[in-house]
């Protein structure tokens, strides 16, 4: 069954040889067509736009066209497969671009895994886009590179395996914690996986207002003492742990009321689960296995639990952030995305569920709801300054 | 009336925001879609293309997708207007290829007007595309990019201004000389405007076998003599002016059997054309207001005229060649358009005016003739080694 799908994938991706097509909106069919969407015509709008830049957003495709950006080197579950090997999935992405939210999107994968030589490419091509979203580049890189670019360029800049994943985990947090009636004053956080999403996870939760966060990876609990850790888990050390705990993942969730998982199949035991507090949240999202079967998970003990996975209840999925980050940023000509947006878009995401539907197997919208991005858009538009 | 048409051209432009769309060719209605066209299915592509780097022409929009890359530096007449302002013809470009090629073709411009930085940016952005077309970038940096990209990359690259300008003006002669009843190696050719497109239009006459070239500038014609030359125009001066000449335009248009214009209005004569050989062939082709006026040149004495405008007969018109040079080399798989492709994508361009319909005012395929795009291909692929 699982190799029929996979064929099945590759036969259709064969079929389409590609899943974009650039099509035009402007007839050329006779001369006079030609004179307006190409000389003399198009001189008009260019003319216009040298004197004011502004412009471009009236006449060009920038005002709701958005790259997709990555070098190939942390691609889904695969690893660094280079350029070529992300198209792929770079496309599947611009597709959900345009389905889920309206947006043109262009994959770009460069050939490039140099941190300086990928801010001088995003920044040289940027004039022709009204955002950029980064995409499946590794951890500590995609920090660098994604901070030096918010700071440069005047158009908002997402890496999505950060900040998407982030905003759903939170909005699946906030519904669970309904679920459960927990405060999140209350509660211990263990985040498995310090690269990108881990990282993102934990910073939002401490934005929203959680203070026990403990961020793990394959070497246990990140405190001030491990070794190792790369400039941003450094970072990390400062906000979260503030007990200062050490020891396995086993440790950290010992009391534990909600765990989510960005790391690695199988890891999480029933042991691990029945040592947890009561009542507790899981969300082993490795894909495609996750780090603890949601069966299992539930006869240890767990609550409510979600996954990455749509055959599964809870699905906690990107596709529910991004398209309405973007359309509401590009409506509203968001110069970025900040803090403010991304707490606002887990909130209304959160809120799409409504209370008397709310329970352990339905915390998350449904991704296919067009209330969806329309609901995040909103969000993102009210907190533009 | 001119401005009439100036401002429908803006109004269109502002009614299409943007003169393409990206549109999915999967459909993603439900889960089982997603699983397909993105998570999990699309890893399967990108498993294949990781070990056969080959395979992205079968899995990706590689095969039929072309970058049009600007750094807004020559844009049309308007000059050095910047990657912003240069939008506009960059869509309508892209909207050609599609148009007249069925190409998928993405504009970027790019915020650099470095040569060595653009030539890190296209070789960065390159792996997605299977093709460059280099467009509007100022000579001589135009020169040096193209073959130093030419040289690196492993898919086509093309610089229009150029070489599409070159394979027309050829078109045309080699019609216009079968009107006259003369031969490429009885013609003086002189051609005025010494950028992108005099000297590649100078370099291909002279490929085809036209031996006496004269490149002229605003100081002149252009000798071993001339001071204040490029490193291209010096190089031209070893293939052109064989008798070493020097002096005006004037002077140099005394006797001679061709003039092509890519340069500025009204700057040649009734005169001039008086002074030059029976049977002139004139190509001012400077936009919107040629060299001279067809009906000035003819009264002159002049016996074949061709611009590059619509309104006139004998428009001389790129969009006869790029679209086909490109569908060639895509669909043939070329790793470059070498100098045979272009010689006989001019020869096809030619051949579809059959000698029956050939006449002074007749010496050029109609643009929105289907039949051009395929010939033109054809020629291409018959010359891939």
């Amino acid at each position: 069954m699982k190799n029929e799908e996979n064929n099945k994938a590759l036969l259709m991706h064969e079929k389409w040889n590609g899943k974009l097509e650039i099509v035009s909106k402007a007839p050329v069919k006779s001369r006079e067509d030609l004179a307006v969407a190409y000389t003399p015509g198009v001189a008009e709008p260019c003319k216009v736009i040298a004197k004011d830049q502004e412009a471009a957003y009236k006449y060009t495709m920038k005002s709701n066209t958005v790259a997709v950006i990555s070098d190939g080197s942390a691609v889904l579950g695969l690893g660094n497969i280079g350029p070529h090997a992300a198209m792929p999935v770079m496309e599947g992405k611009a597709v959900l671009f345009k389905e889920f939210g309206g947006i043109n999107a262009i994959p770009i994968c460069l050939d490039t895994q140099d941190t300086e030589e990928i801010i001088k490419a995003v920044t040289w091509l940027a004039p022709a886009f009204g955002g950029i979203n980064l995409e499946d580049i590794s951890a500590p890189r995609c920090f660098e590179i994604e901070e030096r670019l918010k700071a440069t360029l005047d158009i908002p800049v997402f890496h999505d395996d950060q900040h998407g994943t982030a905003i759903v985990v939170l909005a699946g947090i906030i519904n669970g914690l309904k679920v459960v009636g927990k405060q999140k004053e209350d509660c211990k956080v263990v985040i498995n996986g310090a690269g990108s999403a881990g990282v993102a996870i934990a910073k939002l939760l401490l934005t929203y207002g959680f203070t026990n966060v403990l961020l793990c990876d394959k070497a246990g609990i990140l405190s001030k003492s491990t070794e190792n850790l790369n400039w941003m888990q450094e970072e990390m050390t400062k906000v979260t742990n503030l007990a200062n705990e050490t020891g396995t993942l086993a440790d950290a969730l010992k009391g534990a009321d909600i765990f989510v998982g960005v790391s690695a199949p199988n890891i999480v035991t029933s042991e691990m689960v029945a040592s947890m507090n009561q009542d507790a949240i899981l969300f082993p999202m490795a894909n495609p296995v996750p780090e603890i079967m949601p069966d299992v998970a539930k006869a240890a003990g767990a609550r409510v639990v979600g996954t990455g996975r749509s055959d599964f209840p809870n699905q906690i999925n990107n596709v529910v952030a991004f398209p309405g980050i973007f359309k509401g940023a590009l409506e509203g000509r968001a110069t970025g995305i900040t803090e403010e947006m991304k707490l606002a878009a887990a909130i209304a995401i959160a809120g799409l569920v409504p209370e008397d539907m709310l329970n352990e197997n339905n915390i998350m919208p449904e991704a296919f709801d067009p209330k969806v991005v329309e609901a995040v858009a909103n969000a993102v538009k009210s907190h533009i300054r």
